[in-house]
């Protein structure tokens, strides 16, 4: 079969192995595996989502509204914009996607931070597209401005807070970026994944899509996954000029969210206090993840999201810690592959940490 | 913003009219509207189905198994074939759009009947492939391979049954279009969403993912979103060679479908007594519309899925036709804007199919 040469140069993503894998392969029962690998909200579901679901469950038979008519108003209520602004995608990854579709070919490239969402890359390489990264994974401006007078990428990623190291870039660095590349030939795509954290730390990292609507080559992208609780229901949204979105539209294909998570990202949107209760939660839990560090000589990056990335020095290996504590039933996110000696671990429930704690003071003790 | 040249081409697809939408636009009751338009099940969703979404509900914020082994491994036993030929999709559709960004390009051309699946071609020219299509809505052997010959098509799209027109090829011309291509250059895709129906029907329609085991450049797709009542959980797949579903796998996004989905999904594998008496019910009432074309003189495409095209002749008007229904609160597809005097309507209840016929018996004598 003659398949696309793009093709050649594709890895497919690595996604965190899920709970039934660990069932399967060490033989620990579901109960007592820790799942601190995907960055899902330690909190669950929003108690009145569920109820949304239950009560629309006997609906899986009919089409979502493909007009996502009431889920856009809700979310240009929130961020004082207008439904034009507004394209869903089944999770942001989804927007990513169409992003790279409507912009990218063989002869453009894209520019990113050293490491980041690998979402942005593999969506590149399916187009053909060449990467160019800064030499940092902080999103220096400068150093942003330098690659894209050299290079001249059809898209600028800026993943603030960045995953998967938990760093964020301030509100102004980020609009130097945006202001510094030509607006007629490249879109700066601001991913907003992880916002909501970020915004409640530090008042000079919170970037809102109204803070970028001056600018007509620049879109915010959001998600339902995090802090609102939706990871398994696969909602996003890309908020930004009328044409951009328009264009992007031309990729989307209908129906391209459920039913049920229509239903539920709508609900999300009534229930912020399920946020705040999230976020509250996270940044107390997060303080112990800090004294950990502190008892145990190990170094972090400060984070802006729910999840803190360790880093080791050597001889001690990432690929080591994360395999043996996987061992103990607890999955965390491995950073080697993306050339880190580190590991990301979700922050989560006060008892999930403690067992975490425990089996990770164990494995430093050992080695 | 310079987007890609192959998006001035595409228009985007036209769903079916949700009911909000006749809700909103007519002010018609939500439970006064009948939608026969998007080939949903009539029977609903699975109770069985449905439990197991209500159960799972509180785990909406959980990311799915992106291996999908479970569900591979239902689809597996059902059609007597093995995981590793198996791709799952957000609907077949999205098996559909990862075969056209695997293989198509603007050096490209695909192949499809007159009137067929829409997306088919919306897919195609988001690739800037060259649309080629034979000149009736049948799939006829002798037409295909001839414009095979004659365009070399990287792709040739066989749907069967047909959709929007409801008529199907017979298994003996499905395999001489795939034995008559040209193995190495081109992939024959048999879309079967609605094939279920055919095969109960009549049996020389039948066609299996197993039929076209010996032909490693045929794949066969099918979805849960008709006879087995999840159009709204967007779940399909394709089966074919291992190298094809390896290559697919590429432009697969993780986490494609929802944790829902999956759970649904997997349990519908589990209640084949529902997709059976979804089908006897239709049956028993397809026959009902096919009375209602000779108590009218109406023409209509003998039906191997679960709806029917009804076709008009001039001066009456699909498009009046399918607005007079509209405004009375039913909601049917018309098929003029695929060159066809002709409404697409799905076979639903009884109680809806009565209000059907009440509706067109007046519009009719209205004429």
């Amino acid at each position: 079969m003659r398949f696309n040469d793009t093709l050649q140069a594709i890895q497919t993503y690595e996604a965190g192995k899920p709970i039934e894998l660990v069932v399967r392969e060490f033989g620990i029962a579901p109960e007592d595996v820790v799942k601190l690998a995907s960055n899902e909200n330690p909190l669950g579901t929003s108690p009145k989502v569920t109820e949304a679901i239950r009560a629309h469950a006997h609906h899986a038979h009919l089409y979502p509204d493909d007009s996502m008519f009431e889920l856009k108003a809700a979310l240009a209520e929130r961020f004082e914009t207008d439904s034009r602004r507004i394209i869903i995608g089944a999770g942001s990854d989804q927007v990513l996607e169409f992003i790279s579709r409507a912009l990218l070919n063989p002869q453009t490239s894209v520019l990113m931070s050293q490491v980041t969402f690998a979402m942005y890359a593999i969506y590149a390489k399916q187009q053909g597209a060449t990467i160019v990264r800064t030499p940092s994974f902080e999103h220096r401006a400068d150093a942003f401005l330098e690659a894209y007078e050299k290079h001249r990428p059809r898209v600028v990623y800026i993943c603030t807070p960045n995953n998967p190291t938990g760093d964020a870039t301030p509100r102004e660095e980020v609009l130097r970026i945006i202001e510094g590349v030509d607006a007629e030939e490249t879109l700066v795509v601001v991913d907003g994944a992880y916002m909501e954290y970020a915004a409640v730390k530090d008042d000079r990292y919170r970037i809102t899509p109204k803070d970028l609507e001056p600018y007509a080559h620049a879109i915010y992208l959001g998600t339902f996954s995090k802090a609102y609780g939706l990871g398994g229901m696969r909602v996003g949204y890309g908020i930004g000029h009328p044409s951009v979105i328009e264009a992007l539209y031309k990729m989307r294909p209908p129906f391209n969210i459920t039913t049920l998570s229509l239903v539920a990202a709508i609900e999300a949107c009534r229930d912020e206090a399920f946020v705040q209760e999230t976020i509250a939660l996270h940044f107390q839990e997060l303080a112990r993840y800090e004294a950990f560090t502190k008892e145990h000589g190990l170094r972090y990056i400060d984070s802006y999201t729910n999840f803190i990335t360790y880093l080791f020095d050597a001889p001690r290996d990432s690929s080591a810690v994360a395999d043996a504590l996987l061992r103990k039933g607890i999955i965390v996110r491995d950073l080697a592959s993306y050339g880190m000696n580190a590991v990301r671990i979700t922050v989560g429930t006060p008892p999930q940490n403690d067992r975490l704690f425990e089996q990770l003071s164990a494995i430093l003790a050992r080695d």
